[in-house]
């Protein structure tokens, strides 16, 4: 398990509601690939969604974001990782 | 205070210990700018730094990583997030 780090554009004007409802759908079937999503964050302006999950692979993320019906644009394991 | 989640491109073989110098970097003199550095995350494959802060305002961080000798790519608030 790493972690990894996706990105959605194009998501011009998302609200808290639709970041959640969006969030909800990824983790009612993330168990199904082995993924965890941990948090997203999203800036309306830009519209850019950023999501951070465990997951065995960037296949797996894809497979459980594309299910939900909203893919990502990018996906980077990010196995380096401080605070 | 919001939160921002900035990027840095090109630092394709970053290490940890490089992410962490960097980060101590940013901590180091973040006050002065009322910033706090969270969390960094990177993908030394692509070469891509994510890192989420809390900030007055995008350009405080800005300077923050300026003065710390990485500027950054993109820095994009964040104002939505969930867990």
């Amino acid at each position: 398990m790493t972690k990894f780090m996706d990105v959605h554009h194009g998501m011009q004007g998302i609200t808290g509601d639709q970041l959640a409802a969006a969030h909800r759908a990824d983790q009612a079937i993330e168990r199904a690939e082995g993924v965890r999503f941990e948090r997203a964050w999203a800036d309306p302006k830009s519209g850019t969604v950023y999501c951070l999950s465990e997951a065995p692979s960037a296949e797996a993320v894809k497979r459980v974001h594309e299910r939900a019906g909203h893919p990502a644009d990018e996906i980077h394991q990010v196995p380096l990782e401080v605070s």
